[in-house]
Formats: C-alpha cells, sequence, structure tokens
C-alpha cells in the first residue's frame, strides 16, 4: 500500500533545486547511490534514466528503491522515501524535456540513449520533511 | 585495498558543511539511508552513531557501506564512496565532540547513549569530485 507524501514534502521536491539521492541494490546486495533530478506526479516520484545505467539494470532485476531528500538550506530535515519502482519507456522522451524545463528552465540538450521512467510509488516515509 | 581520497574531495569533506548520504543494507537486502556528519582522519571517514540506531545494527551483520557526498552548491558534482566500516567504542566519547565542533562550533549537548565510530575504508569512488 502506498503512502502518502506530506504537504512539506510536497512543497521542497516542486523546487528547481531538489535533488534527490536514489538508492538501488547492487547484484552483490551493496546499495548504489546516484544524485537525480525529480519530479512529482501527485504521490509519485518521478526519475528519469537511460537504459543500460546501474540504476536501471538494477531496479529491473529488483525494484526496491530508497530515495533521500535532504534540503541543503535545512540540513537536518530530510525524508527517507522506502518504495517500489515501476520502469516505462512510454512517455520518456517527453519527460526528459520536462524535467530539464523545471531543473535549467529549458530542453534537455542530449539525445543520449534510450529513455525510461523510474515511476516510485512510496510504501514508507521517514523523516522530518 | 584502500583506495585515496581526491584532493577536491579531502578539502570538501573537510567543509563544515559536508553532510554525508549514508546506505547501508537492511536484514531485508533494502538500502537504508541517512544523513550525518562525517569527519575526515587521512583517507577514511569517521562518522558517530549510539548503539542500536539502524545503520549500527545493519553494519554489525554486513559492515558493507556507501556513501554520497554532494555539495549543495556544486549540485552536479558528487562522490559515491563504497567502502567497509569498521565499528569501535574506543574513544567514541570524544569522537562526537570533536565532530560537533567542526559542525557546531561547540561539544555535542547530549549525552544521548553508547557512542561508537564508524571508520570507513574506501574500496571504490566513483564521481567528479
Amino acid at each position: 500500500m502506498s503512502v502518502e507524501l506530506s504537504e512539506g514534502l510536497k512543497k521542497y521536491l516542486d523546487n528547481q533545486h531538489a535533488f534527490a539521492t536514489v538508492a538501488t541494490i547492487q547484484p552483490d546486495g551493496r546499495p548504489h547511490l546516484s544524485i537525480t533530478w525529480v519530479l512529482r506526479d501527485g504521490d509519485d516520484l518521478l526519475i528519469s534514466t537511460t537504459v543500460g545505467r546501474r540504476k536501471e539494470q538494477n531496479l529491473r532485476r529488483d525494484s526496491r528503491i530508497t530515495i533521500m531528500i535532504n534540503p541543503p538550506e535545512e540540513p537536518y530535515s530530510y525524508a527517507e522515501i522506502r518504495g517500489t519502482a515501476t520502469l516505462t519507456a512510454e512517455g520518456a522522451d517527453e519527460l526528459i524535456h520536462t524535467i530539464a524545463r523545471k531543473y535549467t528552465g529549458a530542453d534537455y540538450p542530449d539525445a543520449d540513449g534510450e529513455r525510461v521512467i523510474i515511476r516510485v510509488s512510496a510504501d514508507r516515509i521517514v523523516g522530518s520533511l
């Protein structure tokens, strides 16, 4: 069962400076971390990646994902979002431009591979944000 | 075999605003994330925690740890540090004050449980920092 995002978390995620630290599970069980842009869609989080990237490969094998949101201007506030990822190709080429416009004000400049959308539904959220 | 930190990473870690995102492995295999203060000791990273905290319990069972360093003022720079943690009680009560002085300019105010030092030796570092 998915959980709802708090109003404070929603507000922060909609901020163009809201970078996410995304943890997926390597084949050997070790956490893999990366920094990503993130777009909120209701209570879901959307992340764009390309086929073949480590987090895409990891999520195809194990869809569990943990995301940390930690506003630099409030370093003692955070939300640790534990969720499940669904990968879809449909709409992925449009989504990267939508996300790029949020963060940079412009379309994404590079055609850098086959895009996929990582849609994250939260199972549990821990933290003060 | 442990690897050395870059000069840029060392410099940033010594900054009082260098917060770390620390990933450990839950009993069910899912990554657990938390935000911590961090102190550099040569090429090792030192983190303070207390006995019973989730990351301490996780590291006792599986010493693999991944740490993300992502300067807010340079959000496209990062270092993903994959390493191994050693837990020690000796010196832990002093270390929390040393770390607190780095981040707050004062000793740590709370006697909040049995302190342990997480010493992280890097096996591999990925990133541009």
